[in-house]
Protein backbone atom coordinates (compact mmCIF):
# COMPACT_ATOMS: atom_id res chain seq x y z
CA UNK A 1 0.00 0.00 0.00
CA UNK A 2 2.84 2.47 0.76
CA UNK A 3 3.80 2.16 -3.12
CA UNK A 4 -0.30 3.38 -3.90
CA UNK A 5 -0.16 7.13 -5.10
CA UNK A 6 -1.20 10.18 -3.24
CA UNK A 7 -4.38 11.93 -4.82
CA UNK A 8 -4.87 15.54 -4.74
CA UNK A 9 -8.23 17.29 -5.89
CA UNK A 10 -9.18 21.04 -6.57
CA UNK A 11 -11.73 22.38 -8.30
CA UNK A 12 -9.26 23.38 -11.29
CA UNK A 13 -5.58 24.74 -11.27
CA UNK A 14 -5.09 26.13 -8.05
CA UNK A 15 -4.08 22.93 -6.40
CA UNK A 16 -1.27 22.78 -8.16
CA UNK A 17 0.53 25.06 -6.29
CA UNK A 18 -0.47 22.29 -3.49
CA UNK A 19 1.23 19.64 -5.90
CA UNK A 20 4.07 21.81 -6.33
CA UNK A 21 4.49 22.14 -2.60
CA UNK A 22 3.89 18.25 -1.67
CA UNK A 23 6.43 17.27 -4.52
CA UNK A 24 9.05 19.20 -3.55
CA UNK A 25 8.71 17.90 -0.22
CA UNK A 26 8.71 14.49 -1.63
CA UNK A 27 9.69 13.54 -5.02
CA UNK A 28 9.67 9.91 -5.19
CA UNK A 29 5.36 9.50 -4.85
CA UNK A 30 3.48 9.11 -7.11
CA UNK A 31 0.45 11.80 -7.30
CA UNK A 32 -2.35 11.47 -9.34
CA UNK A 33 -4.37 15.09 -9.82
CA UNK A 34 -7.61 15.91 -10.25
CA UNK A 35 -8.49 19.26 -11.22
CA UNK A 36 -13.08 19.57 -11.69
CA UNK A 37 -12.23 22.23 -14.50
CA UNK A 38 -15.91 21.65 -15.92
CA UNK A 39 -17.09 22.86 -12.33
CA UNK A 40 -14.59 25.77 -11.50
CA UNK A 41 -15.21 27.71 -9.39
CA UNK A 42 -15.93 26.16 -5.93
CA UNK A 43 -15.40 29.45 -4.31
CA UNK A 44 -19.11 30.95 -5.29
CA UNK A 45 -21.40 27.97 -4.69
CA UNK A 46 -23.12 26.85 -2.15
CA UNK A 47 -22.05 24.79 0.45
CA UNK A 48 -24.48 22.04 -0.67
CA UNK A 49 -23.01 22.15 -4.50
CA UNK A 50 -19.89 22.00 -3.27
CA UNK A 51 -20.13 19.16 -1.06
CA UNK A 52 -21.61 17.54 -3.74
CA UNK A 53 -18.84 18.06 -6.42
CA UNK A 54 -16.09 17.43 -3.96
CA UNK A 55 -17.85 13.65 -3.50
CA UNK A 56 -17.34 12.98 -6.51
CA UNK A 57 -14.29 14.06 -6.94
CA UNK A 58 -12.83 12.32 -4.02
CA UNK A 59 -15.27 9.12 -5.33
CA UNK A 60 -12.88 8.95 -8.96
CA UNK A 61 -9.67 9.57 -7.36
CA UNK A 62 -10.31 6.14 -4.58
CA UNK A 63 -10.66 4.27 -8.09
CA UNK A 64 -6.90 4.84 -8.26
CA UNK A 65 -6.30 2.93 -4.85
CA UNK A 66 -4.79 5.82 -3.76
CA UNK A 67 -3.31 5.82 0.03
CA UNK A 68 -4.05 9.37 1.10
CA UNK A 69 -6.36 11.86 -0.28
CA UNK A 70 -5.46 15.89 -0.04
CA UNK A 71 -7.85 18.19 -0.52
CA UNK A 72 -5.97 21.03 -2.61
CA UNK A 73 -8.94 23.44 -2.30
CA UNK A 74 -10.04 25.83 0.96
CA UNK A 75 -13.22 25.77 -0.64
CA UNK A 76 -13.61 21.93 -0.47
CA UNK A 77 -11.49 22.05 3.11
CA UNK A 78 -13.70 24.42 4.78
CA UNK A 79 -17.04 22.88 3.84
CA UNK A 80 -16.84 19.43 2.80
CA UNK A 81 -14.02 17.71 5.05
CA UNK A 82 -16.13 16.33 7.63
CA UNK A 83 -18.29 15.21 4.99
CA UNK A 84 -15.80 13.26 3.14
CA UNK A 85 -14.51 11.74 6.16
CA UNK A 86 -17.17 10.09 6.68
CA UNK A 87 -17.53 8.94 3.45
CA UNK A 88 -14.04 7.59 2.89
CA UNK A 89 -12.02 5.47 4.69
CA UNK A 90 -8.59 6.53 3.55
CA UNK A 91 -6.81 9.63 5.41
CA UNK A 92 -7.96 12.95 3.95
CA UNK A 93 -5.90 15.90 4.78
CA UNK A 94 -7.44 19.37 4.07
CA UNK A 95 -5.41 22.46 3.95
CA UNK A 96 -7.53 24.79 6.23
CA UNK A 97 -6.31 22.91 9.64
CA UNK A 98 -2.33 22.59 8.38
CA UNK A 99 -2.42 26.48 7.74
CA UNK A 100 -4.69 27.43 10.76
CA UNK A 101 -2.48 25.70 13.45
CA UNK A 102 1.12 27.37 11.76
CA UNK A 103 -0.73 30.47 11.78
CA UNK A 104 -1.78 30.14 15.13
CA UNK A 105 2.25 29.11 16.19
CA UNK A 106 3.83 31.67 14.50
CA UNK A 107 1.80 35.36 15.33
CA UNK A 108 3.95 37.42 17.56
CA UNK A 109 1.16 39.62 18.34
CA UNK A 110 -2.23 37.79 17.91
CA UNK A 111 -3.33 39.42 15.24
CA UNK A 112 -4.08 36.98 12.10
CA UNK A 113 -5.50 37.67 8.51
CA UNK A 114 -6.48 35.47 6.19
CA UNK A 115 -7.56 36.25 2.82
CA UNK A 116 -9.49 33.77 0.55
CA UNK A 117 -12.54 33.39 -1.47
CA UNK A 118 -15.98 34.23 -0.50
CA UNK A 119 -17.40 30.61 0.23
CA UNK A 120 -14.29 29.76 2.32
CA UNK A 121 -14.26 33.48 4.47
CA UNK A 122 -18.46 33.11 5.02
CA UNK A 123 -17.20 29.32 6.30
CA UNK A 124 -15.30 31.05 8.89
CA UNK A 125 -13.59 27.71 8.80
CA UNK A 126 -9.71 29.49 9.24
CA UNK A 127 -11.13 31.32 11.98
CA UNK A 128 -12.40 28.29 13.76
CA UNK A 129 -9.86 27.03 13.53
CA UNK A 130 -7.11 29.01 14.69
CA UNK A 131 -9.22 29.88 17.60
CA UNK A 132 -9.42 26.19 18.64
CA UNK A 133 -5.34 26.61 18.56
CA UNK A 134 -5.36 29.97 20.58
CA UNK A 135 -8.66 31.12 21.21
CA UNK A 136 -7.39 34.82 22.27
CA UNK A 137 -5.99 35.22 18.82
CA UNK A 138 -8.28 38.31 16.64
CA UNK A 139 -8.93 36.64 13.45
CA UNK A 140 -9.23 39.49 10.43
CA UNK A 141 -10.78 37.94 6.73
CA UNK A 142 -10.97 39.36 3.44
CA UNK A 143 -12.62 37.72 0.84
CA UNK A 144 -10.72 38.48 -2.61
CA UNK A 145 -13.14 37.31 -5.78
CA UNK A 146 -10.81 39.32 -7.97
CA UNK A 147 -7.54 37.18 -7.90
CA UNK A 148 -8.62 34.00 -8.82
CA UNK A 149 -8.87 35.85 -12.54
CA UNK A 150 -6.18 37.63 -11.96
CA UNK A 151 -3.86 34.81 -11.38
CA UNK A 152 -5.63 32.62 -14.00
CA UNK A 153 -4.96 35.45 -16.72
CA UNK A 154 -1.21 35.53 -15.76
CA UNK A 155 -1.36 39.21 -13.92
CA UNK A 156 0.74 37.83 -11.35
CA UNK A 157 3.03 41.25 -11.29
CA UNK A 158 0.69 43.68 -13.54
CA UNK A 159 -0.15 46.91 -11.53
CA UNK A 160 -4.01 46.29 -11.95
CA UNK A 161 -3.02 43.24 -9.67
CA UNK A 162 -1.15 45.80 -6.86
CA UNK A 163 -4.18 48.10 -6.81
CA UNK A 164 -7.05 45.25 -6.46
CA UNK A 165 -4.34 43.77 -3.86
CA UNK A 166 -4.04 47.37 -2.07
CA UNK A 167 -8.10 47.53 -2.20
CA UNK A 168 -8.37 44.01 -0.71
CA UNK A 169 -5.13 43.98 1.58
CA UNK A 170 -5.95 47.44 3.47
CA UNK A 171 -8.57 46.77 6.16
CA UNK A 172 -6.23 43.53 7.30
CA UNK A 173 -3.10 46.13 7.40
CA UNK A 174 -4.85 48.65 8.92
CA UNK A 175 -5.85 46.12 11.75
CA UNK A 176 -2.20 45.72 11.94
CA UNK A 177 -1.64 41.93 11.54
CA UNK A 178 2.06 40.28 11.39
CA UNK A 179 0.41 36.94 9.96
CA UNK A 180 -1.60 36.54 6.91
CA UNK A 181 -3.02 33.24 5.68
CA UNK A 182 -3.16 32.89 1.71
CA UNK A 183 -5.99 30.95 1.98
CA UNK A 184 -7.06 29.99 -1.43
CA UNK A 185 -4.12 27.74 -3.47
CA UNK A 186 -4.37 30.39 -6.42
CA UNK A 187 -2.95 33.16 -3.97
CA UNK A 188 0.29 31.64 -3.84
CA UNK A 189 0.82 33.31 -7.66
CA UNK A 190 0.29 36.55 -6.36
CA UNK A 191 2.62 36.14 -3.69
CA UNK A 192 5.34 38.97 -4.48
CA UNK A 193 2.93 41.50 -4.79
CA UNK A 194 0.98 40.50 -1.70
CA UNK A 195 3.85 40.36 0.29
CA UNK A 196 5.02 43.85 -1.61
CA UNK A 197 1.26 45.42 -0.12
CA UNK A 198 1.52 43.97 3.21
CA UNK A 199 5.01 44.74 3.71
CA UNK A 200 8.03 42.25 5.18
CA UNK A 201 7.30 42.05 8.56
CA UNK A 202 3.74 40.08 7.68
CA UNK A 203 4.59 36.94 7.64
CA UNK A 204 2.46 35.10 4.33
CA UNK A 205 1.52 31.41 5.12
CA UNK A 206 0.78 29.43 1.67
CA UNK A 207 -1.97 26.67 2.71
CA UNK A 208 -0.34 24.38 0.15
CA UNK A 209 3.25 24.70 1.86
CA UNK A 210 1.36 23.98 5.50
CA UNK A 211 -0.33 20.79 4.31
CA UNK A 212 2.82 19.60 2.36
CA UNK A 213 4.56 19.46 5.88
CA UNK A 214 1.69 17.41 7.46
CA UNK A 215 1.52 15.20 4.40
CA UNK A 216 5.39 14.14 5.23
CA UNK A 217 4.23 14.17 8.90
CA UNK A 218 1.41 11.03 8.21
CA UNK A 219 3.76 9.44 6.27
CA UNK A 220 6.12 8.99 8.63
CA UNK A 221 3.97 8.12 11.32
CA UNK A 222 1.96 5.36 9.35
CA UNK A 223 5.62 4.36 7.08
CA UNK A 224 4.09 4.87 4.07
CA UNK A 225 6.66 6.55 1.77
CA UNK A 226 7.03 4.71 -0.91
CA UNK A 227 9.86 2.55 -1.65
CA UNK A 228 10.62 3.78 -5.30
CA UNK A 229 9.45 6.29 -7.80
CA UNK A 230 6.10 4.12 -9.49
CA UNK A 231 5.59 6.03 -12.40
CA UNK A 232 4.82 9.70 -13.52
CA UNK A 233 2.23 11.71 -11.99
CA UNK A 234 -1.08 12.21 -13.93
CA UNK A 235 -3.18 14.76 -14.43
CA UNK A 236 -7.00 14.62 -14.45
CA UNK A 237 -9.83 17.46 -15.71
CA UNK A 238 -13.04 17.52 -16.15
CA UNK A 239 -13.28 19.67 -19.21
CA UNK A 240 -11.32 19.87 -22.16
CA UNK A 241 -7.61 20.65 -20.53
CA UNK A 242 -6.87 23.42 -23.09
CA UNK A 243 -6.98 26.25 -20.93
CA UNK A 244 -5.84 24.16 -17.81
CA UNK A 245 -2.70 23.17 -19.63
CA UNK A 246 -1.51 26.91 -20.30
CA UNK A 247 -2.86 27.96 -16.91
CA UNK A 248 -0.72 24.86 -14.90
CA UNK A 249 2.52 25.16 -17.03
CA UNK A 250 1.85 29.08 -16.16
CA UNK A 251 2.03 28.14 -12.34
CA UNK A 252 4.31 25.10 -12.85
CA UNK A 253 6.88 26.78 -14.98
CA UNK A 254 7.27 23.40 -16.70
CA UNK A 255 5.46 21.39 -19.14
CA UNK A 256 2.34 19.12 -18.11
CA UNK A 257 2.73 15.73 -18.99
CA UNK A 258 -0.22 12.68 -19.24
CA UNK A 259 -3.17 15.37 -18.89
CA UNK A 260 -6.47 13.60 -19.61
CA UNK A 261 -9.84 15.05 -19.35
CA UNK A 262 -12.93 12.67 -17.68
CA UNK A 263 -16.02 12.66 -17.02
CA UNK A 264 -16.93 12.00 -13.45
CA UNK A 265 -20.79 13.28 -12.84
CA UNK A 266 -23.14 10.68 -14.62
CA UNK A 267 -23.10 8.80 -11.71
CA UNK A 268 -24.36 10.06 -8.35
CA UNK A 269 -21.76 9.94 -5.06
CA UNK A 270 -23.30 6.58 -3.68
CA UNK A 271 -22.97 5.07 -6.88
CA UNK A 272 -19.13 6.29 -7.12
CA UNK A 273 -18.76 5.07 -3.76
CA UNK A 274 -19.83 1.69 -4.39
CA UNK A 275 -17.41 2.06 -7.67
CA UNK A 276 -19.67 2.30 -10.67
CA UNK A 277 -17.49 1.46 -13.88
CA UNK A 278 -19.02 3.65 -15.66
CA UNK A 279 -17.35 6.77 -13.89
CA UNK A 280 -14.20 7.06 -16.10
CA UNK A 281 -15.76 7.62 -19.87
CA UNK A 282 -14.01 9.93 -21.92
CA UNK A 283 -15.73 13.40 -22.43
CA UNK A 284 -17.56 13.07 -26.14
CA UNK A 285 -19.41 15.85 -28.00
CA UNK A 286 -22.99 15.83 -27.85
CA UNK A 287 -23.73 16.77 -30.92
CA UNK B 1 -50.03 29.39 -27.34
CA UNK B 2 -49.38 33.08 -27.61
CA UNK B 3 -49.87 33.06 -23.46
CA UNK B 4 -47.16 30.69 -22.99
CA UNK B 5 -44.43 32.14 -21.81
CA UNK B 6 -40.77 32.84 -23.38
CA UNK B 7 -38.11 30.92 -22.03
CA UNK B 8 -34.60 32.75 -21.56
CA UNK B 9 -31.10 31.38 -20.46
CA UNK B 10 -27.38 31.97 -19.26
CA UNK B 11 -25.05 30.03 -17.68
CA UNK B 12 -25.69 32.71 -14.60
CA UNK B 13 -26.54 36.39 -13.96
CA UNK B 14 -25.25 37.84 -17.29
CA UNK B 15 -28.39 37.09 -19.30
CA UNK B 16 -30.22 39.90 -17.15
CA UNK B 17 -29.06 42.34 -19.54
CA UNK B 18 -31.00 40.30 -21.89
CA UNK B 19 -34.08 39.73 -19.56
CA UNK B 20 -34.24 43.61 -18.81
CA UNK B 21 -34.01 44.36 -22.76
CA UNK B 22 -36.87 41.73 -23.65
CA UNK B 23 -39.06 43.15 -20.40
CA UNK B 24 -37.84 46.89 -21.64
CA UNK B 25 -40.15 46.44 -25.17
CA UNK B 26 -42.36 43.81 -24.15
CA UNK B 27 -43.30 44.31 -20.31
CA UNK B 28 -46.91 42.00 -21.03
CA UNK B 29 -45.10 39.02 -21.38
CA UNK B 30 -44.16 35.79 -19.04
CA UNK B 31 -40.95 35.32 -19.03
CA UNK B 32 -39.02 32.28 -17.66
CA UNK B 33 -35.45 32.70 -16.63
CA UNK B 34 -33.09 29.84 -15.83
CA UNK B 35 -29.05 30.73 -14.71
CA UNK B 36 -27.05 28.04 -14.86
CA UNK B 37 -25.38 29.30 -11.30
CA UNK B 38 -23.85 25.70 -10.25
CA UNK B 39 -21.92 25.62 -13.41
CA UNK B 40 -20.98 29.66 -14.21
CA UNK B 41 -18.95 30.44 -16.28
CA UNK B 42 -19.14 28.63 -19.41
CA UNK B 43 -17.10 30.93 -21.10
CA UNK B 44 -13.89 29.37 -20.53
CA UNK B 45 -15.19 25.74 -20.78
CA UNK B 46 -14.59 23.24 -24.05
CA UNK B 47 -17.15 23.52 -26.72
CA UNK B 48 -18.59 20.04 -26.11
CA UNK B 49 -19.01 20.66 -22.36
CA UNK B 50 -21.35 23.63 -23.33
CA UNK B 51 -23.06 21.95 -25.26
CA UNK B 52 -24.24 19.53 -22.95
CA UNK B 53 -25.02 21.60 -20.54
CA UNK B 54 -27.01 23.96 -23.15
CA UNK B 55 -28.93 21.28 -23.66
CA UNK B 56 -29.82 20.40 -20.03
CA UNK B 57 -30.75 23.97 -19.93
CA UNK B 58 -32.72 24.03 -22.48
CA UNK B 59 -34.75 21.08 -21.68
CA UNK B 60 -35.37 22.62 -18.25
CA UNK B 61 -37.38 25.41 -19.84
CA UNK B 62 -39.27 23.56 -22.72
CA UNK B 63 -40.75 21.73 -19.56
CA UNK B 64 -42.68 25.45 -18.50
CA UNK B 65 -44.58 24.98 -22.43
CA UNK B 66 -42.25 27.94 -23.76
CA UNK B 67 -43.21 29.56 -26.63
CA UNK B 68 -39.77 30.39 -27.76
CA UNK B 69 -36.20 30.11 -25.79
CA UNK B 70 -33.85 32.99 -25.98
CA UNK B 71 -30.58 32.15 -25.21
CA UNK B 72 -28.91 35.14 -23.00
CA UNK B 73 -25.55 34.34 -23.34
CA UNK B 74 -23.04 34.34 -25.73
CA UNK B 75 -20.98 31.43 -25.70
CA UNK B 76 -24.06 29.16 -25.51
CA UNK B 77 -25.01 31.16 -28.97
CA UNK B 78 -21.60 30.54 -30.45
CA UNK B 79 -21.21 27.05 -29.94
CA UNK B 80 -24.26 25.48 -29.21
CA UNK B 81 -27.30 27.13 -31.49
CA UNK B 82 -27.40 24.77 -33.95
CA UNK B 83 -27.41 21.78 -31.95
CA UNK B 84 -30.24 23.29 -30.00
CA UNK B 85 -31.97 23.96 -33.10
CA UNK B 86 -31.83 20.59 -33.69
CA UNK B 87 -32.85 19.14 -30.71
CA UNK B 88 -36.20 21.00 -29.77
CA UNK B 89 -38.51 22.15 -32.27
CA UNK B 90 -39.62 25.79 -30.93
CA UNK B 91 -37.97 28.98 -32.34
CA UNK B 92 -34.58 29.49 -30.37
CA UNK B 93 -33.01 32.73 -30.86
CA UNK B 94 -29.19 33.32 -29.94
CA UNK B 95 -27.66 37.01 -29.49
CA UNK B 96 -24.71 36.48 -31.59
CA UNK B 97 -26.95 37.01 -35.02
CA UNK B 98 -29.26 39.79 -34.45
CA UNK B 99 -25.46 41.24 -32.77
CA UNK B 100 -24.04 40.63 -35.61
CA UNK B 101 -26.42 42.13 -38.33
CA UNK B 102 -26.93 45.02 -36.85
CA UNK B 103 -23.56 45.23 -36.69
CA UNK B 104 -22.68 45.14 -40.29
CA UNK B 105 -25.73 47.71 -40.71
CA UNK B 106 -24.17 50.41 -39.04
CA UNK B 107 -20.65 50.38 -39.35
CA UNK B 108 -19.44 53.57 -41.45
CA UNK B 109 -16.00 52.68 -42.37
CA UNK B 110 -16.29 49.05 -42.20
CA UNK B 111 -14.18 48.02 -38.92
CA UNK B 112 -16.31 46.61 -36.13
CA UNK B 113 -14.50 45.51 -32.99
CA UNK B 114 -15.94 42.23 -30.70
CA UNK B 115 -14.85 41.72 -26.81
CA UNK B 116 -16.52 38.35 -25.55
CA UNK B 117 -15.32 35.71 -23.54
CA UNK B 118 -12.50 33.79 -24.59
CA UNK B 119 -15.01 30.63 -26.03
CA UNK B 120 -16.96 33.14 -28.08
CA UNK B 121 -13.35 34.84 -29.46
CA UNK B 122 -12.43 31.07 -30.36
CA UNK B 123 -15.47 30.00 -32.05
CA UNK B 124 -15.34 33.43 -34.14
CA UNK B 125 -19.50 32.98 -34.35
CA UNK B 126 -19.42 37.02 -34.70
CA UNK B 127 -16.24 37.07 -37.54
CA UNK B 128 -18.29 34.61 -39.09
CA UNK B 129 -22.07 36.15 -38.76
CA UNK B 130 -20.80 39.49 -39.37
CA UNK B 131 -18.77 38.42 -42.74
CA UNK B 132 -21.77 36.40 -43.63
CA UNK B 133 -23.86 39.35 -43.99
CA UNK B 134 -21.26 41.96 -45.53
CA UNK B 135 -18.15 40.05 -46.58
CA UNK B 136 -15.40 42.95 -46.90
CA UNK B 137 -16.23 43.92 -43.00
CA UNK B 138 -13.05 43.91 -41.25
CA UNK B 139 -14.16 42.46 -37.80
CA UNK B 140 -11.13 42.42 -34.68
CA UNK B 141 -11.64 40.25 -31.66
CA UNK B 142 -10.58 41.00 -28.00
CA UNK B 143 -11.08 38.18 -24.99
CA UNK B 144 -12.00 40.27 -21.59
CA UNK B 145 -11.24 37.65 -19.60
CA UNK B 146 -11.30 39.91 -16.32
CA UNK B 147 -14.95 42.25 -17.11
CA UNK B 148 -17.13 39.31 -16.10
CA UNK B 149 -16.07 39.08 -12.91
CA UNK B 150 -15.61 42.79 -12.44
CA UNK B 151 -19.15 43.14 -13.31
CA UNK B 152 -19.86 41.33 -10.44
CA UNK B 153 -17.73 42.35 -7.98
CA UNK B 154 -19.79 45.39 -9.17
CA UNK B 155 -16.40 47.54 -10.04
CA UNK B 156 -18.49 48.82 -12.75
CA UNK B 157 -16.98 52.53 -12.06
CA UNK B 158 -13.74 51.29 -10.27
CA UNK B 159 -11.01 52.82 -11.88
CA UNK B 160 -9.30 49.41 -12.03
CA UNK B 161 -12.08 48.51 -14.17
CA UNK B 162 -10.84 51.36 -16.18
CA UNK B 163 -7.45 49.99 -16.32
CA UNK B 164 -8.25 47.07 -17.01
CA UNK B 165 -10.54 47.98 -19.87
CA UNK B 166 -7.62 50.16 -21.49
CA UNK B 167 -5.35 47.54 -21.55
CA UNK B 168 -7.80 45.19 -23.41
CA UNK B 169 -9.51 47.93 -25.72
CA UNK B 170 -6.36 49.37 -26.71
CA UNK B 171 -5.82 46.94 -29.87
CA UNK B 172 -9.16 47.69 -30.94
CA UNK B 173 -9.09 51.55 -30.77
CA UNK B 174 -5.91 50.90 -32.56
CA UNK B 175 -7.40 49.40 -35.44
CA UNK B 176 -9.80 52.01 -35.78
CA UNK B 177 -13.08 50.58 -35.03
CA UNK B 178 -16.14 52.21 -35.26
CA UNK B 179 -18.48 50.01 -34.06
CA UNK B 180 -17.91 47.71 -31.42
CA UNK B 181 -20.25 44.53 -30.18
CA UNK B 182 -20.22 43.93 -26.55
CA UNK B 183 -20.84 40.07 -27.23
CA UNK B 184 -21.40 38.75 -23.62
CA UNK B 185 -24.28 39.65 -21.39
CA UNK B 186 -22.02 40.53 -18.25
CA UNK B 187 -20.58 43.77 -20.30
CA UNK B 188 -23.62 45.97 -20.67
CA UNK B 189 -23.20 46.55 -16.93
CA UNK B 190 -19.76 47.99 -17.59
CA UNK B 191 -21.22 49.98 -20.82
CA UNK B 192 -20.45 53.64 -19.46
CA UNK B 193 -16.65 52.71 -18.96
CA UNK B 194 -16.43 50.96 -21.98
CA UNK B 195 -17.63 53.88 -23.91
CA UNK B 196 -16.01 56.39 -22.28
CA UNK B 197 -12.22 54.34 -22.89
CA UNK B 198 -13.27 54.04 -26.53
CA UNK B 199 -14.19 57.50 -27.25
CA UNK B 200 -18.02 58.56 -27.69
CA UNK B 201 -17.63 58.10 -32.06
CA UNK B 202 -17.42 54.26 -31.81
CA UNK B 203 -21.05 52.74 -31.48
CA UNK B 204 -21.34 50.64 -28.57
CA UNK B 205 -24.13 47.21 -29.54
CA UNK B 206 -26.10 45.91 -26.65
CA UNK B 207 -26.36 41.94 -27.76
CA UNK B 208 -28.98 42.08 -25.50
CA UNK B 209 -30.89 44.96 -26.93
CA UNK B 210 -30.20 43.43 -30.45
CA UNK B 211 -31.66 40.30 -29.51
CA UNK B 212 -34.97 41.76 -28.08
CA UNK B 213 -35.92 43.54 -31.41
CA UNK B 214 -35.59 40.09 -33.14
CA UNK B 215 -38.09 38.85 -30.59
CA UNK B 216 -40.76 41.44 -30.96
CA UNK B 217 -39.90 40.41 -34.89
CA UNK B 218 -40.51 36.93 -34.24
CA UNK B 219 -43.66 37.78 -32.33
CA UNK B 220 -44.80 40.33 -34.47
CA UNK B 221 -44.74 37.28 -37.47
CA UNK B 222 -46.21 34.85 -35.68
CA UNK B 223 -48.67 36.83 -34.25
CA UNK B 224 -47.88 35.44 -30.90
CA UNK B 225 -47.75 38.08 -28.88
CA UNK B 226 -49.59 37.78 -25.25
CA UNK B 227 -53.18 38.57 -25.12
CA UNK B 228 -52.18 39.76 -21.33
CA UNK B 229 -50.57 39.71 -18.59
CA UNK B 230 -50.32 36.24 -17.08
CA UNK B 231 -49.09 36.21 -13.90
CA UNK B 232 -45.01 37.30 -12.55
CA UNK B 233 -41.87 36.58 -14.01
CA UNK B 234 -40.15 33.37 -12.29
CA UNK B 235 -36.21 33.11 -12.08
CA UNK B 236 -35.03 29.62 -11.93
CA UNK B 237 -30.71 28.83 -10.33
CA UNK B 238 -28.92 25.67 -10.30
CA UNK B 239 -26.92 26.86 -7.15
CA UNK B 240 -28.21 28.69 -3.70
CA UNK B 241 -29.65 31.76 -5.33
CA UNK B 242 -27.93 34.03 -2.75
CA UNK B 243 -25.38 35.29 -4.84
CA UNK B 244 -27.08 35.27 -7.46
CA UNK B 245 -30.04 37.95 -5.84
CA UNK B 246 -27.17 39.69 -4.99
CA UNK B 247 -25.56 40.23 -8.38
CA UNK B 248 -29.41 39.92 -10.15
CA UNK B 249 -30.81 43.05 -7.81
CA UNK B 250 -27.21 45.29 -8.72
CA UNK B 251 -27.69 44.53 -12.39
CA UNK B 252 -31.34 44.66 -12.37
CA UNK B 253 -31.36 48.10 -9.69
CA UNK B 254 -34.56 46.09 -8.39
CA UNK B 255 -35.62 43.93 -5.93
CA UNK B 256 -35.86 40.12 -7.26
CA UNK B 257 -39.32 38.06 -6.62
CA UNK B 258 -39.96 34.31 -7.08
CA UNK B 259 -36.61 32.95 -7.36
CA UNK B 260 -35.93 29.40 -6.35
CA UNK B 261 -33.26 26.94 -6.57
CA UNK B 262 -33.46 23.74 -8.92
CA UNK B 263 -31.62 20.76 -10.12
CA UNK B 264 -31.20 20.19 -13.41
CA UNK B 265 -28.27 17.63 -14.20
CA UNK B 266 -29.53 15.00 -12.70
CA UNK B 267 -30.81 13.32 -15.89
CA UNK B 268 -28.87 13.15 -19.26
CA UNK B 269 -30.60 15.13 -22.13
CA UNK B 270 -32.39 12.33 -23.63
CA UNK B 271 -34.55 11.38 -20.90
CA UNK B 272 -34.90 15.83 -20.43
CA UNK B 273 -36.43 15.99 -23.85
CA UNK B 274 -38.45 12.74 -23.28
CA UNK B 275 -39.66 14.69 -20.57
CA UNK B 276 -38.49 13.08 -17.36
CA UNK B 277 -40.17 13.97 -14.39
CA UNK B 278 -37.30 14.19 -12.13
CA UNK B 279 -35.91 16.64 -13.28
CA UNK B 280 -37.53 19.84 -10.55
CA UNK B 281 -35.53 18.51 -7.49
CA UNK B 282 -35.43 20.74 -4.99
CA UNK B 283 -31.28 21.62 -4.11
CA UNK B 284 -30.87 19.41 -0.88
CA UNK B 285 -27.68 18.88 1.72
CA UNK B 286 -26.13 15.52 0.51
CA UNK B 287 -24.28 16.19 4.35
Amino acid sequence: MKDWPIGIFDSGVGGLTVYRAVKKLLPNEKIIYLGDTARIPYGTRSPSTVKRYAHQDAAFLIKYSVKMLVIACNTISSVAIESLKLAFSVPILGVIEPGAKRAASITRNGRVGVIATEATVESDAYKIAIKACQPEIDVFSQACPLFVPLAEEGWSSHHVTKLVAQEYLKPLIDQKIDTLVLGCTHYPILRNIIQEIVGKNVTLLDSGECVAAEVVDLLQQQKAFASSKNGDDLFYVTDSGKRFRRTAELFLGEELKNLTAVDIWQTDTTANVLGSLDMLTELSDIH
